[in-house]
C-alpha cells in the first residue's frame, strides 16, 4: 500500500483523492490545501486522512511516500522539487512545469534521486487513446499523413495560464505518444480577447518532418463543444470523438491513393477507397483510475511511467515553443532535440 | 433576355448551364468545350443552344452578350481576358485567376471596358451565409472575436491546384464579406501527400488586426465530411453547418465576459452567459440560381456585382500570400492593401 | 429541518440519500436496508445517520418524520402503508404501487391521516419538462395533435417487473401532466424475449379523446439509446431529447395546416409552415434535488405535491390497463375515471 | 431493348422516365398523362418518346411491351388490369392496389397471361436494405427479437390516401422481406387531424408469431425527419438510418442474454454483451435504377420479380388489415394466409 498525500484541493485534487482512496494499491494518508474550507469539505469523505494547510507539513511527514500535486501550474516546479528533495515520489498535474528549464530541473532531480516523476497526462490512460494507438502500432493505419485535434468549448477561462497551456497539453501529449519521432518545429497563432490579455483561441501546428503536420485547435470561447482527434493514415484513418459516448473511436477504411504512373512519366494517378467503418468497443474505465494504478505500480516496481518526466518535458518544450512563435507573430520555431 | 455562352462543361459547367437555362432573365445560347463527348451530352438537354469546340467561336459570336467561364483555374485569365476584349460580360468560376497580377489585369480591363466582371463565389449567394451576415450587420453578435472555418472531406483531389486554391476560396470569400476591414497578414501551413506533390491538408490563419484571427482548415483527405463555419462574437456566436439540412445556422446566446474590475486593479473578472439557441428558418433557394440572377441583373442595370472583380482579387491576394507563407515555412506574410 | 429516513439502498436509494443530505430543508437521520454490505457502504458518507436493517426500526423511530421508499415495486404498498400508519410522510419511488387497488389504498390512508404521499416521478421536476409544459400552457403550441415518446436503450433488465412497469411510468407521468384531460382508453402491444418471460419491448397508445393519441415506446434491448419526447401541436411542435446536453428542448415553428375551403365544399387545403427553431436555455439543476426540496416544502407547509398519490395512482391505472390490453392480445381497454 | 411506356407524370413518373431512359435494357417509347402541361415538360428531355393524353392510347400501341404505372393508388387496379389484358408487362407504384380483392385480381390476371407484374417497392432495391438482409441471412444477427421502423417527417400530406397507405408500404415491404414467415395478426392505432379526416399519424404492430413484433410508426406531421429501421437480433442488432449518408447501416455487437439457470430452477440470468459497431460500406446506386433493371431482366428472361404481385398483395393485405383494426378501435386483426 503506497501512502499518498494529495496537495491542492481545487477542481482536480478531490477527483484524485477519490481515485487514490478507491485504489487497491494506495492509501490516501494526507490531504493538503491552504484553504481551510476546501480541507473541511473532504474531512467527512476521508475520516482517516490527515489534513494539513502547508505543503511543508506534507514533505516533513516521513510516513508519506508519494505526493500528487494538483495546484496551479506556476507552483508545480517549486512543490515538485521540494517533494523530490524530501524523497517523495511525485505525480504532478499537466503540464509538468511552467518552463522548459523548470521541467528539466525536475527531470534531473528525479533521475538523480531514483524517484518516480510522473505527469498526469490523463488521456494517455484512456481506453480510447489506447485503442487508437493500438491500431496505429499494428500497422492498420499505414503511415500517418496528418493529425488534427480540435478541443473547443465554452470552457473555464483560466486566469493564470493561456488556453495553450491549459488545454493543449492534452493534445500534444497524445500526439507525441502516437508519433514515433521527435517534432522538428512549430507554428502557433492565437487570438486574445480584450480584457483577458492572453490567448483564448489558438492553433498550434507541429512539424514532425517527412510532411507530417499535427494541428491543434484549442478554444475557450466556442459556443459549441467539440473534441475531434483525427489521424489520417495512408491505409486507414481514425476519428476519436471524446464526446460520442456510444462510438468514441471510428476506424475509416476510406482514403485517397495517389501514385505516379510508372509508364506515363509525371502523370499522377488518384484513386479513392471507400470501405467499412469500424467502431471498436472501448471499455469504460475511468482514465484517472488507470493513472493512479500506473503510478503505484511504477513506484512499487521501480518502473519508468509512460508519462514520465521526459514525456512531460517534451510537452512543455512544445508549449514554450508555441509562446515563442506567438511572440514573433506566428514564426516557425525550431524544437531542440532532447530527452 | 441576356444571351449567355457557357465555356467548360466539366463538373460545374453543366450545373451553370441548367441554371442559366432555367433563369427568366437569361437565355442559354451557346455551349463550348474542347471535348466533343461533353458537348454531345448536353445537346438533348438544350436543343436550341449552339455547340462549339473552341472558345474563339464564342468570342467571335456577336449574339453572345455574356460568358460564364467554368474551366480549370490556369485558363481563367486568358479566357476571361479574351472574353472581355471581345466585349462580353464575364462570370468566372472561383478563384478569379491563378495569380494576383492576372486578377489585377482582369479587373483593369473590365473597368476600362465598362463590362461586368463577376466571380462565382457561390456561398455569398446562399441564404445561410446571408442569414449569418444579417445577424452580424444588425449588431446581434457584437464584435467578432474569432472566425473558424473547417471544410474537410474525402474530396475530389485536383491535379492542377492545391487544396488551398481549390477549397479555401469559399471560406476566404465568406470571411472577407463578413469582416468589414482589410486583412493585414496571413500564416499558412500545409501537409503534402507524397506523390501528389502539393498541399492536400492546409490551415490558413488570416490576421484582420485588432486581435481578430480568422482560421481556415481545408483538407482533401479527411474520412469524415465537416463544414463548420464558426463566428465568435462578443455578444453572441454563430455556427453555420452547411451539412445540417434541418438547422444550418444556429445563433448561440452563450459566451464568456471578461472585464477588468474597476475597483481592484489588475483583477480580471470572468463571467459566463448561457442563453437560448436560435436556428432561423433559411430558405432553400439554390445559391447558383441566385448567382445567375444577380449576374443578369448587374449586366442589365449596369450594377457592380457583390462578388465583382475586386472581391475576387482580394481572395486571390490571400491565396497567393498563403503560397508565399508556405514557401517560407509558415512565415507571417503581410497582405498589401488594394482595391 | 425535516428528519428523513431512506429505505432501500440499491441503485436509487444512495442517490436519494445524497440529495437529502445536501438539502437545506432536510436531515438524513436514518438509512435502512436488509443487506448489511449496502448499509456499510454508506456509513462513511453519513457518519451521523443511524443504520438499521429492518423497516420496522424505521417506523418505530419517533424522531423520523418522513421516509423515502426506494425498494422494489412489489414492496411499495406494504412499506408505504406501514409508514403512513406510523404517522410518517412518504415519498415513494415510481411506480406508486404494483396495482390500482394497492395505490388506491395508499391514497386513502394518506388522505385520512393528512400525511403527504408523494411519488418520485422525477421527470416532472426536470427543467426540460418544465420548459415544455411552459410553452404548452402559454398556448405557444396550440392544441396538442399527438405525443410520441421513445425511451429505448440496452437497459438494465429487471427481474421482477416488465419494461412497461420499469420505464413507462416516466413517460406516462409526463404525458398525464401535459394533457389537461383524463385518458379514455389504451392499447398495448409487447414482445417478450424467450427466457425472461415478460415484455422487454412494448408500445403503449393512450387515447385522450378528441383524436389525441399519445404513444410510448419502451425497450430494454435496443443497441442504440434514444430518448425522444415529441409533442405535435397545431401551432408549433416540441422535441425534448433528454440525451442532447446542449439543446435538450427544441421548439419547431413548423407544421402542416389543413383547412376545408369555405367556397369549394369538400376540398381540403393543405399548407406548410416552415419557421425558426428555438432551443431555450434550460437550467442544469438535478431533478432529484428538486424532488427532495418539493417534498420538504409540502410537508412543512401542508401542501399537496405535484406528483401526489392521485397522480401516482393515475399512472398505475394506465400500467394496469396496459397489462390488461396485453393479456387480451392488444385489445383496446377503457380507462375508468377516477381521482 | 424493352420498349416501355410511363403512365402518370406527377412526382414519381418523371424520375421513372429518367431511369428508364438511362437504362441500357430499356427504351422510353411513350409518356402518358392527362395533363398536357406535364407532358410538355418532358418533351425536350425525351424528344424521341411519343406523348399521349390517354392510357387507352398506351394500351393500344402494339410497339409498347411494358408499362410503368405511376398514378394515384385508386387508379392502379383499373390501369394495371387494362395493361395486362392488352398483353403488356406491368411495373406499378406501391401499393399495388387499393384493396386486397383488387390486388388479388391483378395477381390472377398476370399469372394467367404469363406476364410480369412487379410492384415498385423501391427500398428492397436499395443497397442498404440488401446489406441488412445479407447480415440476417448469414445468421450474423441470430433470431430476430423485434423490428421497429420509424418514418416520420413534415411530409407531403396526401389527399386521397392516409399516411398508412402512403408511407407504411415501404416499411411493410422491407419487414415482409426480412422475416421468413407470414404475419399472423396486426394492431393499428392512428390519430387524424381535424380537417383532413384521415390518419396523419399511425402506429402498426405486426405479429409474426413466436414473440416477434414488428412495429411501424408513420407520421406526416413531425417537425423532425427520422428514418430509423431497427432490427433486434439475439446475436447482434442492426440500425438502418436512411438519413445518415455516411454510415446508413450499423451492426451492433451488443445485446442482452437472458438464460434460465439449469441448476437453480426458475432463476433468470441476465448478462450483457458490448462489442464493436460495424458500418459496412454500402454502394450508392440509386435504388430506382436497380428497380428498372430488375424489371427489364425479369421480362427478358421470364423471371418472377423479387417484388412480384404476390409480394405486393401481401403488403396490401397488411394495409387493409390496418384499416380494419382502426375501424374497430385498435382491435387485433388476424391476417389470412395467402400467396
Amino acid at each position: 500500500m503506497l501512502r499518498i498525500g494529495v496537495i491542492g484541493l481545487g477542481y482536480w485534487g478531490p477527483l484524485v483523492a477519490r481515485n487514490v482512496s478507491a485504489s487497491s494499491g494506495a492509501e490516501l494518508s494526507l490531504l493538503c490545501d491552504t484553504d481551510p474550507g476546501r480541507l473541511e469539505a473532504q474531512r467527512a469523505l476521508y475520516p482517516d486522512a490527515r489534513l494539513v494547510g502547508s505543503a511543508a507539513d506534507v514533505f516533513g511527514d516521513p510516513t508519506v511516500e508519494a505526493v500528487v500535486i494538483a495546484t496551479p501550474v506556476r507552483t508545480h516546479h517549486s512543490l515538485a522539487r521540494d517533494a523530490l528533495l524530501s524523497g517523495k515520489h511525485v505525480l504532478v498535474e499537466k503540464p509538468l512545469a511552467a518552463s522548459v528549464s523548470q521541467a528539466e530541473d525536475l527531470v534531473r532531480i528525479a533521475d538523480h534521486a531514483h524517484l518516480v516523476l510522473m505527469v498526469d497526462h490523463v488521456f494517455l490512460y484512456s481506453p480510447a487513446v489506447r485503442a487508437v494507438a493500438g491500431f496505429l502500432r499494428r500497422g492498420e493505419l499505414g503511415e500517418i499523413s496528418f493529425i488534427d485535434s480540435v478541443r473547443i468549448n465554452l470552457g473555464l477561462v483560466q486566469h493564470d495560464v493561456s488556453v495553450i497551456w491549459d488545454l493543449a497539453p492534452h493534445d500534444l501529449s497524445i500526439i507525441n505518444y502516437l508519433v514515433d519521432r521527435p517534432p522538428k518545429g512549430l507554428v502557433a497563432v492565437a487570438s486574445s480577447s480584450g480584457a483577458l490579455g492572453m490567448p483564448s483561441v489558438a492553433h498550434l501546428h507541429v512539424d514532425y518532418g517527412g510532411g507530417l503536420l499535427a494541428s491543434v485547435h484549442v478554444n475557450w470561447l466556442s459556443p459549441v463543444k467539440i473534441r475531434h482527434f483525427l489521424v489520417g493514415g495512408t491505409r486507414r484513418s481514425v476519428l476519436y470523438n471524446d464526446l460520442d459516448r456510444s462510438e468514441p473511436v471510428k476506424i475509416y477504411d476510406r482514403g485517397v491513393d495517389v501514385t505516379v504512373s510508372p509508364e506515363r512519366r509525371r502523370e499522377v494517378l488518384v484513386s479513392y477507397r471507400t470501405g467499412d467503418v469500424l467502431s471498436p468497443n472501448v471499455d469504460k474505465t475511468e482514465p484517472l483510475r488507470n493513472v493512479i494504478q500506473h503510478f503505484c505500480e511504477c513506484v512499487s516496481n521501480g518502473l519508468r511511467p509512460l508519462t514520465d518526466g521526459a514525456h512531460g518535458l517534451r510537452v512543455v518544450r512544445l508549449l514554450e515553443a508555441a509562446d515563442s512563435s506567438l511572440a514573433e507573430g506566428g514564426k516557425y520555431v525550431d524544437i531542440p532535440e532532447g530527452p
